[in-house]
């Protein structure tokens, strides 16, 4: 197996499962000299964390970063940068069952008939817990915006919870909460659609052929557990539009920040499809799982999405 | 610049500008001792050549594939395969105002600034005939198939044409013809959406983490010029339904025969939301584009698909 | 910075510096289902850790390995294999006035000319510790040979040392223990000449053009710190010899096993130059580095063979 | 097989087969507005021509190379440049003993067993023929450093012909003309070594880990057909030189220009091997294969350097 490495010239390389000693990520094209923002680091961690409140998975993750190598009196060596975090609670008893019936929709099967060997423990590697790899990797990614000084802002927002329509929720409002908290007790499952907005990201982001950069951002979003769908800018809606329509209107619009694959310096925007968990039934409840992953997963689609723009934003120091 | 190349086992390098000499791909990975089809060749370039009607552009292209290395008596050798396409119809007179006024919606002003040097005739590089080196590719990563006695089969659909649905459509109707002719003299265009469905999938296709099938799919589909949307399975739709609805129906109905990111062996769909084409007005009639790009689509849609697949159908010999 | 990894189909990320808290190496590519042989992970650590004679540095380390990912009840997940070490024995103050003066012929300089940030306390990333993590990615490479029931044997051993040629020396003998002890105690360095066998490896390993096994062993050999040349087959002699001489004998001696890039199954060696180690003179003693790597490096040398034999092993796979 | 791609930011992808259609390459990575300097390609190529004496194969090549793709008005777009070759002279009837018996030292039977399926037509991919194409890319390569003003030269010389010493000739004298006719009458061959030398060389060229300037040095000209050694600065002779002695001269001697992996600026020089070429006997006369390859090696060793600095010209722009 090769696919655990994300991205070009901004490389993450993600490690671990669920149950065994550690999550990680190595990080591959840092560049040196970018300050460490070590509290930024753990606040997106906490974001991504579950555990905040009865409507999401009852696991406690504590969650604390340990840098390995590349960073030195607080600034980055150019050497490859490895967090890890410890998995502390790991009740594999609960899980001991899934070894014998594989979870409905679930891909402990999947990797079973794939492998032949697999850690069925609380999904191993195919748990949502390695999404902490990339919300670190993010969080490093954003540091050399920061660093830059470039003023790009990343956000997702939820859109749509289950049935319900959002006005772009960066936390959830109280009926939504319980809402989830209900479902939570019903063994019940939510998807939803997150959105999420790049403001003032440089000009010339993306490649022209097969790095464009709405193909990236897909690949990154589609890399996501329970993803099934992307769209930017006007997305599935622009099928209906007039060209005449959908052309006249200024640029970020409709074209969602993006023309020819490449960022036109308009704010870029996008769509995420989340299908509901497939944790429901007995099984879920012993094993803590979320009703809905939305609300953790904007720190995880923020991560992936500042991951692209770092990729793309050392790309272009060899266009020309 | 550095982004021609796509694939990981089966990777394919596509070049060439609109109005230079050629297109052309080169593609590493081919394994040696497959049977060269170059009927299926010359037949998938075909349906994705413009000039079959009045409802698609006037440009004619004539197409004819040169192979230039990696065939020998008929097989494959192991080595590269290289085919080349010739560009014979340039009039690139009627391209001569673009240089003095970028055209609306395209890409030229974008490659422009990115590049400070961009050849502006007919789109260059960014022109949509680059498409024809995904064809070309396409055909060769259904060779492996057809090569292994694999029953795979991929077939993409025309599922609505600006505002009208139809039946999974390989070929237009009269009444869509009609409706595109007119869009073609008024100077007007559509977009659509694709559907494309891959029967008989050999399971196991996919990696876990970053090269899911579905993220290579994503990857490969918002990859082509004006594809906006990408969703597998049950989409955008499955934000609403409930999971314990979701996950309570057959594997490949909800799931698009994709879970954990692997084949399941069931059959895989997918859906592409396309923008309407950017050339309309004068500009656009002179410059012989098409009002809508889907029937031209189906076949590069069908080519990606196959291009991928043999990409994880030869990752798969690594996984054990 | 993005050169952390090698190998196309196994593949090593190795990351960590001197004194910071831990070295370690992700292995991407390792097939699931691989028995994971611990003993021979420690043993082959043990030859590569200094302190064992007076000959070699004084640095203890005691470099437990701690496997963090990819390794389930005793064999291969087909997930990232994940092992650290941390570094325990971190005397930096004797590294202080490093900061002011770098060594002679170490690359202090360099990398801070190159990276503008570097950690100087023991050479950070460019230490010869970081060849722990090479040891522990051969081993595992070893490990798929051993599953395989492949017979293949890899030998390295020491041919020269300083000016004093040897026999195939995998331990070294008294006279030139001694002769290292003394060139310890006067701040003397020399280098030497290792030849490293490989026995039954299988054929057809190597691609033809660009990653000929030729190569991809020269560029991990010359990736080694201190190495000054490599050759294989009859080397720099075959320069000399007359065309109907040199391919009139059997096919291992002249060629090393490897004809076209390719191995034929017959014995493969080469030999690689090692210059005199840089830390000489007052600051070497107090920084307790070797006299001479060799003693030390035949662990690697052989570490970094089972790496791109393995590369190539999976390699194959897609070949036809 | 996927291994026709060297580098990693400037990347050739080359492709052909001896008596197939044509020869090419495709550049990946080329910046845009680098200035096209076609006399130098053209001037590039014909130095490793063949057919310039007697003491050379007699095979014509007339090499006009075609630009396909990348170029416009006179400068690079920073969309890959393709350039093929045709294959004029095919005289195949010469080679089709070689179907029944494998050529001596040749690859022939190596490449039959590893693919299944081969081109014995004059070695087919195989054939030195494909080193035209590293000619075509070192060339391009060399723009870039034209274009930044960077006085960088490479200068590869024969130093050895056989078993005769030469004073670093960029062209044979006449006593070492008329050895190698003699030779070739004779059906026999030697090998012979080249040094090669690197002048004012951009410092911070290499990374420290894996791709050290030498070790993708040592992997480049190790990717050469009949190269069997390769060392830098003062090489195999290191191994016998007190480290006292050998750090106490000036940089660029005994490092060779390169320490902890990375250019300092100084003069740069390595020594390849060349084993005696494979065509003897009467097979090889009718294969109008050269005595000796070394005088038509020089320009290839070039175009692989040239090739080689400026992958990292391009991957300093991310270090830092």
């Amino acid at each position: 197996m090769s696919a655990n490495i994300f991205g070009e010239r901004f490389k993450l390389i993600s490690f671990g499962e669920s149950h065994g000693p550690a999550y990680g990520v190595v990080i591959e094209g840092m560049p040196s000299n970018i300050p460490i923002d070590e509290k930024l680091l753990i606040q997106n961690m906490q974001r991504r964390r579950p555990g905040q409140g009865d409507h999401t998975t009852g696991r406690q993750e504590h969650d604390l970063p340990e840098i390995l190598s590349g960073v030195f009196e607080g600034k980055s060596l150019g050497t490859p940068i490895t967090v890890i975090v410890r998995n502390s609670d790991q009740r594999s008893g609960d899980y001991d069952q899934i070894k014998l019936n594989p979870r409905i929709g679930h891909a402990d099967d999947v990797w079973k008939n794939k492998f032949d060997h697999v850690d069925h423990r609380g999904g191993g590697r195919s748990s949502g817990r390695e999404t902490l790899c990339r919300v670190i990797a993010g969080s490093f990614a954003q540091m050399i915006f920061k660093s830059a000084l470039l003023k790009t802002e990343v956000t997702a927002f939820a859109e749509q919870i289950g049935p319900h329509k959002l006005t772009q929720a960066t936390e959830l409002p109280e009926d939504i909460k319980s809402f989830l908290s209900t479902a939570k007790l019903e063994g019940e499952s939510y998807g939803g659609i997150v959105k999420c907005r790049i403001k003032n990201a440089p000009q010339n982001l993306g490649q022209p052929i097969f790095h464009k950069l709405k193909a990236d951002l897909a690949a990154g979003m589609m890399g996501l557990g329970a993803v099934e769908g992307f769209e930017f800018g006007a997305g599935f809606a622009s099928a209906g539009i007039k060209g005449s329509d959908f052309h006249s209107v200024s640029d970020s619009e409709n074209y969602g920040g993006i023309r020819g694959g490449i960022s036109t310096g308009g704010e870029i925007t996008f769509r995420i499809a989340f299908k509901p968990t497939a944790s429901i039934t007995d099984v879920a409840k012993k094993g803590r799982h979320d009703p809905c992953i939305i609300p953790r997963a904007l720190p995880v689609v923020e991560a992936m999405t500042w991951c692209i723009l770092a990729d793309h934003l050392l790309w272009i120091r060899t266009d020309k």
